[in-house]
This record gives C-alpha cells, sequence and structure tokens, in this order.
C-alpha cells in the first residue's frame, strides 16, 4: 500500500518512464562485479537537482532508504540495495550536463551523471587537462568518483578525486539543496563539508554537481618500460624521479614479473621489450608530462635514466619513441586485471602503506602466506608512487579466501596501512572497517552519520553497520 | 571553589609551573593583532598528548570551555578566550617534537607546537621541502597552521595546509585521542575526519600532531618581478605562466603600484628596479621552482616572458640574477603590510574570487567605494595565482568601517567569492558568516559541532555562534 503511494508519487515527480522496476530495473540491481544482486521498490531517474531533492523527500516520508547510483562500476556494490526490497536506487545518470566552463578559473562545473570521460574530453575542448583518469572513465560517473573518493593512474601527481574538486551541490537526507558550487582556492569560511560528503559512498547525501580543477594540457608525455632489479631498487628509482621530474611525474606503476607473463601469455599481440628478466624482478612503468616539449622530454628521461641505470637501480629500459608505443605499455599494464581474470579464482587486496614499508612488507608476506598456504602464487602490481598495491594472489586448491584477506589485512594494519586504498568499504568491507578502525574513530563517524541523516535514509549499511537501524523509520 | 579544585586539578595534571595566572597569562590573552583581550581562569601548557587529554577531560568535568591556542599569530582571535574569566587557554607550545622522518615516504611527524620554521629546518636536514610558508613562520605553529588551514606564498603550487597533511592526531572534547597519524596518499576507508578537523580552528577538538607531506627540494629558484599595464594583463600572464611553468610556478603575486609607492616611501633602503611606472599598472611577482638548475630556470624564464612581452602583457621585467635579488623582491612585497601599518587606519578584506572574475570586481568594486566614500584610497595586492586578494583600502576621516567593509563583502559574496580566503572565522567574522552562509549550511555545521562537542566544551563561540550555550554545562 505505503509502496503503490511511494511509486505513484514517484511517478508524478520524474515521469512514469524514468521510474524502472520488473526487467527495466534489473541492470541497476547487481553491483559491477556480479558478486550482490539486490531488490528495490523502483529505479528512479531524475532530469535534475530539484527532482533529485524531491525524491528524497518522498523516499524519506514514505521511510524507504535511498541508494544513490551512479555509472555502477564500484567494486565493493555501495550502489547496490540490499535484498529487502525496501530501497529506491536513484539513479544521476540524467544529471549530466556540462553546467559552465571557465578557462581562466582553470574550473568546470558539472553534473554528477557526466561520465568522466565526458568530463575529460569538455576540459581538452578548452585546452585544459581534467587528470583523473582509471580503467572505467568510459562508464564511471563524476558524481560516483567523488562519492568514492576515485584514484586512478594520475594520483602521484594530481592526487585523489578530493583533491580535484573545489565545490559540491548537494541533495541533504531530508531533501534540502547545499549550494557549495564554489570555485575558489582558497576559503576559510567554517567546517569543510566538501571533504566530508566526498568519499562518503551516499551515506551523507547525494552529490549532484561539482567544480572541478582543472590544469594546463602537457606540450608532451614520454612513457618508459623499466626492468628494476626488485622492489627496493623500484622505491630508490622512485625518489630520484621525483627528484629530477618534479610534478612532471605523472605515472609510476610497478608489475611483478608473474603478472606480465600471464599477459603475454593470454595475449598473444602483447608483447615484453625486454629480452631478459626473471621472476624477481619488477618492470615500472613511468611516464612524464612536459610542459615544454618531446626533445625536452626526451632529455630529461635520458639524464634521470640514465644515472639510476650507472647506481645498479635499474637492469634494462626502453623509452617510448611514439604515442603508440606509450600506449602499448599502458595496455600492457591494464591487461593485467583480464589475465587474471582468467584464473580461477584471484584474491585481491587493494592496500596502501608508507611507501617506505613496501619492500619488507611485500618480502614478509609473500613469506607468510607462502607458508600458510603451500602453492599460493603471487601477482602483485599498482602504484608505488602512491603506496598502493594491488597485491593480489592466485590461492592453492581448498584455501579459505577469507583466511588469506585476514593474514593479508592483518598485516597490512600491522604496518599502519589502508585495507582500502582506492575502492572504499560499500556492502564488501563494513566488517573489515570494524575490525580494524578503533572504537574511537568508529564512534566519530557514527557521530556523524547519525548528525546528518539522523532517520538514516541515505544508503543503510554501507560505510558504516546497519545498527542504527532503531533510528529508522 | 569549583575553580580552585580545578586549578588543583590542572596542577597536578602537568605540574605548577605550567599553569599560568596572574601576569604569567598576560601574553596568552591577547589576539596578535591587539584586537580584543580575554580572561580565563589559567594557561595551562601540558607536555605531550595524554597530559593534553587529561586536561580537556578536567576542564569538561568542570564545565570549563577549552581555547586551544598554538603560535597565537592569528588574525582572527580565534584562540583568544572571552571576558567572561570561564575559560582554560590550552597552549600547545610544549609539544614540540619532531616524532619522526621519513625520507623514503616523504612524510614527517610532527607535533603540533613545532614552530612552523623548525618543520621546514627538519624537512630541509633530510633533503625534502616542507613548503607550507607565510608571514608568521618563525612563530606560528603546525597545529595552529592545520586548525586554521593556513595559506601563505606557495598555494598555487603546494596547495593549503590541508593539501598538505596525511593524517592527525587529536584529543576529542571528551579528552579522547583519535589516531589518525597514518603516513598513505591513498586510504578510502570510512568517513573523512581529517579534513574536518583541519580549519575548525579548535572548536572540534585539539590537533595534537600530524604527518606532513614533504615534497623534492628544488635544485634553482628565480623569481621575476614584472609591470604589467594592468589586471586583465596580469590575468592572462598568469595563464601563460601557468602552461610554460607547470607545476614549476610557485607563486604569483600581485601589487597595485600604490602599495610599492608606500613602501619605497616608507623604507628609504627599498627599491622599485622599473624607471616607469603608473598608478594602473600592477606588478607582478613570480616564483619557479626548478627541478634541473639555474640554467633552465633562466632559460624558462626568458622563453615564458618574451612572449608575454610581445603579446603587450607585460611592461616590463626584471628576473633577479641572484638569490639576494630574490630575497629584495619578496621583501618588497611583504613590506607592504608594515609600509601600511603607517598609515592612521587601514581597512582590511581578505577575500578570494575565481580568478577570472577579479578584474572587473576590483575594477567595479573600486568604483563604488569611491562613490560611497569619496576620497578612499585604495592598497590592494595579494596572491593573484590563488584567486586571494588583500582587497585593503584607507579611507576618508569618518568613514564606518563597518559601512566598508559590508559594501565590498556584499560584492564577494555577490561574485561566488569568500570573506575569509586565508584568515578564517575566529570570533571576529562570526556574524560575517550567519550573513552569507545559506541557512542549509549553517544547519549542517551546527549539527556537526554539536555531534562531536555536545557540551560545548571546544573554543565556544568561535566559527559558529554561542546560541547552544544552552546545551553547555
Amino acid at each position: 500500500m505505503a509502496q503503490a503511494r511511494l511509486l505513484a508519487d514517484l511517478r508524478a515527480c520524474v515521469g512514469p518512464e524514468h521510474v524502472l522496476t520488473g526487467d527495466d530495473a534489473v541492470p541497476y540491481l547487481t553491483d559491477w562485479r556480479k558478486t550482490v544482486t539486490g531488490r528495490a521498490v523502483a529505479v528512479v531517474r531524475p532530469a535534475n537537482r530539484d527532482e533529485v531533492a524531491q525524491v528524497v523527500r518522498l523516499c524519506a516520508a514514505a521511510g524507504a532508504p535511498v541508494v544513490p547510483q551512479g555509472g555502477n562500476t564500484g567494486q565493493v556494490a555501495a550502489a547496490t540495495p540490499d535484498a529487502s526490497a525496501s530501497a529506491v536506487v536513484l539513479s544521476l545518470l540524467r544529471l549530466n550536463r556540462v553546467r559552465a566552463i571557465d578557462p581562466d578559473n582553470d574550473t568546470v562545473t558539472v553534473e554528477a551523471g557526466c561520465v568522466l570521460q565526458t568530463v575529460q574530453e569538455a576540459a581538452r575542448e578548452a585546452g585544459r587537462l581534467f587528470p583523473l583518469s582509471l580503467g572505467a572513465e568510459g562508464s564511471c560517473t563524476i558524481g560516483g568518483n567523488l562519492a568514492t573518493n576515485a584514484g586512478g593512474t594520475q594520483v602521484l601527481r594530481y592526487g585523489n578525486a578530493r583533491e580535484l574538486a573545489l565545490g559540491l551541490e548537494v541533495v541533504t537526507p531530508e531533501g534540502e539543496i547545499w549550494d557549495g558550487l564554489r570555485g575558489l582556492r582558497k576559503d576559510n569560511t567554517g567546517y569543510d563539508l566538501r571533504d566530508l560528503y566526498i568519499g562518503s559512498e551516499g551515506t551523507l547525501g547525494v552529490i549532484t554537481a561539482a567544480v572541478l580543477k582543472l590544469f594546463p594540457l602537457p606540450r608532451a608525455q614520454r612513457t618508459a618500460l623499466i626492468a628494476t632489479p626488485g622492489l627496493s631498487q623500484a622505491l630508490l628509482l622512485l625518489q630520484r624521479a621525483r627528484a629530477g621530474f618534479g610534478a612532471e611525474l605523472t605515472a609510476f606503476e610497478v608489475m611483478a614479473t608473474p603478472c606480465l607473463r600471464d599477459v603475454t601469455r593470454a595475449f598473444a599481440q602483447q608483447r615484453l621489450p625486454f629480452t631478459e628478466i626473471d621472476d624477481d624482478m619488477w618492470c615500472v612503468l613511468l611516464e612524464v608530462s612536459d610542459n615544454e616539449g618531446e626533445q625536452h622530454a626526451q632529455d630529461r628521461l635520458e639524464v634521470v635514466l640514465s644515472g639510476a641505470l650507472e647506481a645498479g637501480e635499474v637492469s634494462d629500459v626502453v623509452v617510448s619513441v611514439s604515442e603508440s608505443q606509450s600506449a602499448a605499455f599502458w595496455h600492457l599494464r591494464e591487461s593485467i586485471t583480464l589475465a587474471l581474470a582468467q584464473a580461477d579464482v584471484c584474491v585481491k587486496h587493494d592496500i596502501s602503506l608508507p611507501a617506505s614499508k613496501i619492500p619488507d612488507f611485500v618480502r614478509e608476506t609473500d613469506r607468510a602466506l607462502a607458508t600458510a598456504f603451500p602453492g599460493v602464487r603471487m601477482r602483485v602490481f599498482g602504484h608505488l608512487g602512491d603506496g598502493n598495491l594491488h597485491y593480489n594472489l592466485l590461492p592453492p586448491r581448498g584455501a579459505s579466501k577469507a583466511d588469506i584477506q585476514r593474514l593479508v589485512h592483518d598485516r597490512v594494519h600491522a604496518a599502519g596501512g589502508s585495507i582500502s586504498a582506492e575502492q572504499g568499504i560499500g556492502q564488501h568491507r563494513v566488517e573489515d572497517l570494524e575490525r580494524y578502525k578503533s572504537d574511537v574513530e568508529l564512534a566519530l563517524m557514527r557521530r556523524i552519520k547519525t548528525a546528518l541523516d539522523p532517520r538514516g535514509v541515505m544508503n543503510p549499511g554501507k560505510v558504516l553497520p546497519m545498527e542504527s537501524k532503531g533510528d529508522c523509520p
């Protein structure tokens, strides 16, 4: 009865064709990795922020939780409803306008449902760079990127999504609109609401638009694929590259040799440019973005890398001579995930550590895993420049995934690291959050949730557990 | 009675010599600009975070508000108690250890009472740069810098204090310790408490330590003093410099000619290096920090600035040939405030705007002021690269300071700007915050304050008005 009334109200608000139920709703109810499928009263697709606000008010009044969803490309099912069929999925895909671009202020104002690639293209058309870049950029939305504080391949230079946002527009759990769309580099007027909403995975409100930072387009980009004798040498190379390239160092990725062997085995057209490479070596994909030009980029790479060769940090190096070769190096890096997908089981960890601790962590954790789970095969790669590793492994038959993850995450925690560097908490890592966060930190988070969403309307059960259910209507 | 008991408890906690009353307390009770003098039960100087926590617990139990204070160099009296003599001033100056430095992770862990210059020096000794830099750096503390999200001269490249902090340690209003001292570039595990405490001016808790980002030391720094025909040309030059130098552009300051004339009049040893300069011109102080060397910095300056000369964005330019000449250029910039201090009255505004709007804003607001307050003389300078102007003026005799500020701030607000870019709210701008923030934003801030400090222990009357007094014990 109440649901029928809510459905009717939602249809009146956004138009019946934008309230999806039955088969039409199905694509919105399973997460991207197909780990869970939920149920919902409906999937609602409002057209603008006022409709978003009205939808949230209707849901709040009806006691229906709201699950915001962007491109549905997340890794932790933060945008998937639970099985109770009580929630409304609020899709932001129709809020897809680039509202304004201001090249002289180096800002662009976009709606939450803009696909990341669209934002990149709008910036480029204005002669500017929007640097956020990740695998899902053709499907993910900027609202989802902000709600999850997305990372990607350019964090080393430009920071996470958080550092790329200057202002937000947010619909609160009461359906009010906070207009914080300020395009300012400096603004010390009160508490930092912006960064509280960023990364909160739709549990405190709905991001409907944002003002984003733009940057000058680099004149030239060069990549080098580098073989290093081990992770310690890769870390030395990182320090050398930071000193030698400064902010022109825009990516520093590492890949363990077995990952690359998987790629060349899975995809016949992919080749490693090195003649000799053994299993202990690590490859580095290094990218520089130069504001002078091709020749300068080339010269600097030679200066810095010849120093690294002399110092023994580097065994072999190939510098791209063309954009297509650069693309091929990146393709190698990006194919690792696809190659790993061919394995029966792959246990993944998205961890970060102080960069200085990574070589010891990997050596010791590899050893602990080999002892506890004989036959385990490591497949580690990631963003060494950010201290972020995709510490993945192929377990022996019968090994418990939960036991493996516990071993890895306990060691990450002991080393002062994070058990979710890029991907967030969603519904998959709620228990981990409770295990690894201190009581003080958890209590602070709960107080914020209760203060900003006292009725528990927004995306319940994500980030924090459902315990505050008693407060819900 | 209750106060005598609290004093005895505080003495037992931190030692009697660190509980200051009477004359010993006087230096802590007046703000740096000498705008207000408060009264306090005592000034307490704990030695470490555990003592801070205990002091906060004692104060909370006794119903005594806590006013945290660092170097006491703020501009808005955020660290000064009110006149009621009910508060305890909590000085962080004895928490002054550099706890750890990790060059391979490019981080340093410092206590809140470390003087900013000490942090800079510790970084330099480890071969790294800590880039936060501002006039008060010999006296201000890093805890105060973080509590107020300090800006300074390098924001264009490195961001505000917020962007330089990776982790915090905070004592909550209940006297609990949140250990968020993480040295991670990526960590998406729950709400962003760090950025909530940063900039909250001691109203949500006491920052006791922080993990800060370090950067490679630049190989060379060059400055240029540039005369531009007007602010519009200065803005074009900014865009050219951003494209031409990329992240090597570390400062872009503007100064209206009358400011510079004041400096050369007030200080005989200061000279302008230009032969011809008229009152409509604006000078730019541009700094590049180069990771290759002196020659490269020089070459790049010539390339970029000769383009600007050809385009008519620049009338005259002098590039520093030595560190001492660079220092002289910076000294000219930094002397403006001192020269203005010789005027009988100077009405100051610390505003920010989208950079694209600054030329129109200045022209139109200058005109509006001249109409409303005939005889007003403008003295404008600031960080154009950050959209931040110190929009100062010398009013005609008898003009109301409040009326002038209202005119300026109303126009800033209408243009989407901030009425406090760097300096915060403290006690001086609480009414402005209420005037210019939306009801939605104010309500969100109040909810956060109430959630994290339900008894109103922390720095009451700062940032937000005292209205929640009813909740206090």
